[in-house]
């Protein structure tokens, strides 16, 4: 793994991530002609309210970890490749989430605490690669 | 135009969605103030609830379309211009989709049409610079 | 300042950006909790109603602010500093929002006001750099 640059092991979850927020907005459209809901509504059915709550879900949280994670790439800790890594587990955790959602709400929560570890973990890495810049910036 | 650099076709229209997205948000707030619709409401009237739906809608789209028109930037297929124009036609796409939707919602299925296939193009692009660059580095 | 790579001073910018997002995130959570309301219902408390406004809003405007901010960061002004502190002045107007908005919707204005003069200086940044990329790139 350490033989692939960790831009292009980013990159590819980037793009990994890109698809499956892709495929949710996907399903909100099909449900949307499957339950008859017309635009502007967003509610109408329970099955197309959490498909329509996944999908902005699933985008605010890429406004934590895309950021975090190019932060990461581009100002890495020694390890560099666990960044893209932990994008990839956040990604399958959104996986869980979108299942467990949609069988029911309540089920939601396994994928969300996976999710919020994954988050912590790129702050993490993005803070400590910060922090290596500054020092080797002010050295 | 292949002159130009390919990054700065592409931060240029990063730059036009970004001014798109901003204006669209800006829409919405003079349509609250016309309206006279209080935060934290968030409808009330045909016209603004229209264009409470085209600016997240834009958000959506540019979590699809950034992330893969910046993929395909820096891990280019050889006419590496393609990206920034498919992500031109996309942004000329979403006025279509709001001009669109601002007349009746019904009609902004041709623009939501054409915004789903530059959606295609770029991930079908993003998916070749990336295939490209796991062939490098593993070779 | 001068002394700091402009890169890396977007990317501290990045970093705290995400991190406050995080952080209303997680508001709107615990205020899920505390006020009982169940996924995927979006509101039933005015405390939540609000915290659940702001979350979004501070997305949308990131949808701006980032692409803007780094944009401007790879294709500078001779001032490349400016960009990252207008990034950071903007962080700051949306704890001003987050805090009127939570004390009362009406006093999110402030706040409102300051984000979209940091937005507008972001964009001329941006465009003068663009700007000069193009002049350099076209001479």
């Amino acid at each position: 793994m350490s033989a692939i640059p960790a831009p292009l092991l980013s990159a590819t979850v980037t793009l990994l991530i890109a698809f499956f927020y892709f495929y949710t907005g996907f399903r909100v459209g099909n449900l949307r002609a499957k339950h008859n809901i017309k635009a502007p509504a967003c509610s109408g059915h329970p099955e197309f309210d959490r498909a329509y709550r996944v999908q902005p879900n699933t985008l605010e949280q890429m406004g934590i970890v895309l950021p975090l994670l190019w932060v990461a790439t581009f100002y890495p800790i020694p390890w560099a490749w666990i960044a893209p890594l932990a994008a990839f587990v956040w990604l399958c955790a959104r996986i869980v989430y979108m299942r467990g959602y949609m069988a029911d709400p309540d089920k939601r929560i396994t994928g969300a605490m996976m999710t919020g570890v994954c988050d912590l973990i790129l702050l993490l890495l993005a803070i400590g690669g910060i922090a290596l810049a500054w020092h080797g910036a002010l050295a």
